[in-house]
């Protein structure tokens, strides 16, 4: 059973597996595993769900092979998991129902660069640092920075978001358009490569965030964005949370357009400090990135520090220098791994609320008051100028099922927490099976709504099952 | 007969009507009215397409009235048109079936502001202005501009944008969260407050840009944004509009963030000069303007007016003033009464394509010529920066039959020219009626996909029907 009680496991006949393998072994050759190393690599995650894998993995090269495939597990009503790089964060993974893990990983193309109109599209398995890689000479870039080095069909499956959001958006607002394969192996294009439209349903957004469960993408068009010409970065620690919090929304309301602010609590900067050997000072800090012309770079810190001094910010020390702002910036990226050193062979079960702004300095400490009740420790890293941030709660093997226990309990506290403030249980993660739970609450009479939707799009229930949308009662 | 083929109008029988008209009149009164003046004022929109108006009109207060409308219409099997404010430029507000246009304009409402939070929640009667002119104390303010002033509810209905969009992004960007009533009467909330979540589908996303269709929208939380510390404005007049639009793309790949890009063609400026006695050279001119601290619009204004040195543009002149500003922009926002004025008492046939921008000046001379072919006058306005320009072809009672087969016509082959460039037929306006014969074009197969969704939210096919999606052959 799944830790969130997403329901029982019903997995299609053996014998219906076997002549569904046969027939894709035909044309997919030894692009079809059922080798159980294979299996368990494409059922794990980033995050501490139980591993569930699929009954046979296929290696899909083209839209033409990912309708094949579908059309296939459609026939034989078998289920359908799709796999880009197994970063996601909540379970997504599993074949909670037994089924194909559809691997779309070697369709890993940049399909075409359009300069003047800054867009590009690529097939789903291109990671966001091969697509930035290959973008290098054209002086444009693709923002959307998750930390992990995901791919791009799976960020906008989850609809993805990261350290530079609060400029740049998200996943929702950085995809012009997708190619889906429907669950009756239909190919679509959701939308044109026009910058706005108002033609007809939104399928792109429809798609954006639906986690498998509607279709499978297998091309993305997003917008680039063109190289900064300058970069400046900074760190300010606080005396308090709110101080830091406060600051932040004082920057946003006068409009000074930031890349980053990134909030670590005291815990993480203990954290980080212990794990790269650094002396930062162990108080609430923000991480901050300006993006602009010299003269912009320059004009923005110097603002931001004028702000932060009035919210008792101090240390504020800003620099334009390439060396020191990689430096700054993998000391930030190196939460996740100074967390986990604190408890070696962890697994993370990431906290992923996002708030209205206003509330977001109540929700952390009351979570912080809950993680201290507890008796445990647990970093907090927040993309603060969203709202959104991450408790990083450790899932240790030897002492699995009361990390579980304590953790799942501090999760549920905090989901509930942001929930009665106006917020959402999942900012970038996804719901996948560990938020699940939750939506009834989140969205009430809407998630029936949702419901409708899937069973429009998927009358099988084959697309990814088990995800997402909670059996109705 | 609509002049755009939306297929044959079969009204509801007469004493269903009675019937349901009587039972509304039991709970609303003299707020239910049959007068014609009354409906026709309610089927009339800022668009060429025939008047036909509803068998009644209702002036809701409150969701929970829309929630009875809803019901006793469904109940009668009878179609619902949602009204504004009469500002939509397709053919919305007509009863092509036939039924009952629901008037939210007396819901009017500013209801919460979150100043921290930058957002906003309102009911779907208020006004862009109103909002703004509420805001104007706390420092923020709502930028889209759609030109006129049409009530939140319909541009979030329409997707609608406008002058700012490429700073601000268009409804789709901008909404939060929607209310709700769906075809059964339920209410729903589409999302919360966050500022990002990936907490479910975007229903959010999937009722903006619906047109009615989907369901009737009862409340809009809108993010809002800081009142800039500066604006500048400038002029500049280029020898040749690919040189202007050039420019455009150069400045968007330098990062320069322009609040504005307004185009606007020799004929359009001859427009405006006659029409409000001004002296702008008749050349391909753009509108700009910039937000940001005083340094900041200094800088890109004095940028701006470099990069359009290189490619032709003279004249540059830019100002902070604020008197000059607006009676810049009061000469843009007469456009289309300069065109009108061109031929006083015609209406306007608006195209609205939105191609990729590096396809923007080739779309809109190709566009010129076939005007010139055909002989007739018609000025060009485009929001360049975002790739959407408006052909004002206008419409003269005298002359009706012909005008609107010529400019039809051009309106034709200019979509089929704007798809053929991975473009949109519609940018912001919305398919209503005029531009449904385009989808099947437009989308192909998701166009399937699409009517999938309206059967599934709105099996009576009662709301708005006849409009935005075309009847499957």
């Amino acid at each position: 059973m799944p830790a969130d009680g997403s329901g029982p496991l019903t997995r299609p006949d053996e014998t219906v597996i076997a002549a569904l393998v046969a027939e894709l072994t035909e044309s997919f050759g030894d692009r079809v595993s059922t080798a159980m190393a294979v299996r368990e690599h494409h059922a794990r995650d980033f995050s501490f769900h139980d591993l569930v894998p699929a009954d046979a993995v296929v290696m899909a090269r083209s839209t033409d092979e990912v309708v094949e495939i579908v059309k296939a597990c459609a026939k034989h009503n078998v289920p359908i998991i799709p796999f880009g790089t197994g970063t996601s964060a909540e379970g997504h993974l599993a074949a909670l129902h037994g089924g194909i893990c559809v691997d779309v990983s070697e369709m890993n193309s940049v399909l075409e660069v359009n300069a003047e109109d800054m867009d590009v599209t690529v097939e789903p398995g291109v990671t966001r640092k091969q697509l930035n890689e290959y973008l290098r000479d054209t002086g444009l870039f693709f923002p959307i920075d998750p930390g992990a080095d995901a791919s791009i069909g799976g960020m906008a499956a989850t609809r993805a978001s990261g350290t530079n959001a609060v400029r740049y958006g998200t996943m929702r607002e950085n995809v012009l358009s997708l190619e889906v394969v429907t669950s009756d192996g239909r190919v679509i294009r959701t939308a044109r490569r026009a910058r706005k439209s108002s033609s007809g349903y939104d399928l792109t957004r429809l798609f954006v965030g639906s986690e498998g469960t509607l279709g499978i993408i297998t091309k993305v068009t997003l917008k680039l964005f063109g190289i900064p010409e300058a970069i400046s970065s900074a760190v300010v620690s606080f005396d308090s949370l709110a101080g830091a919090v406060d600051a932040v929304i004082a920057t946003i309301q006068w409009g000074i357009p930031m890349a980053r602010i990134e909030l670590l609590d005291d815990v993480q900067m203990d954290a980080i400090n212990k794990y790269a050997d650094l002396d930062y000072p162990i108080k609430p800090t923000l991480f901050l990135e300006f993006h602009g012309s010299d003269a912009g770079v320059k004009e923005q810190a110097e603002r931001m520090a004028e702000v932060c001094g009035e919210f008792g910010g101090d240390n504020f020390s800003w620099t334009s220098n390439t060396e020191e702002r990689d430096k700054l910036w993998a000391a930030r990226h190196n939460a996740a791994y100074s967390a986990i050193a604190l408890k070696p062979g962890a697994s993370v079960m990431a906290t992923d609320v996002c708030v209205p702004v206003s509330k977001l300095a109540e929700c952390i400490l009351a979570t912080k008051q809950d993680v201290d009740d507890a008796g445990i420790v647990a970093p907090i890293v927040g993309h603060v100028g969203d709202g959104n941030f991450h408790v990083q709660l450790l899932i240790h093997p030897d002492t699995r099922e009361e990390d579980i226990r304590v953790c799942s309990e501090i999760n549920r506290k905090l989901v509930e927490r942001a929930i009665a403030m106006d917020g959402t249980c999942t900012g970038e993660h996804g719901v996948g099976q560990g938020k699940m739970k939750y939506l009834e609450a989140e969205h009430g009479e809407a998630l029936n709504v949702m419901r409708t939707i899937k069973m429009a799009f998927d009358p099988q229930n084959i697309m990814n099952p088990g995800k997402m949308l909670p059996p109705s009662d």
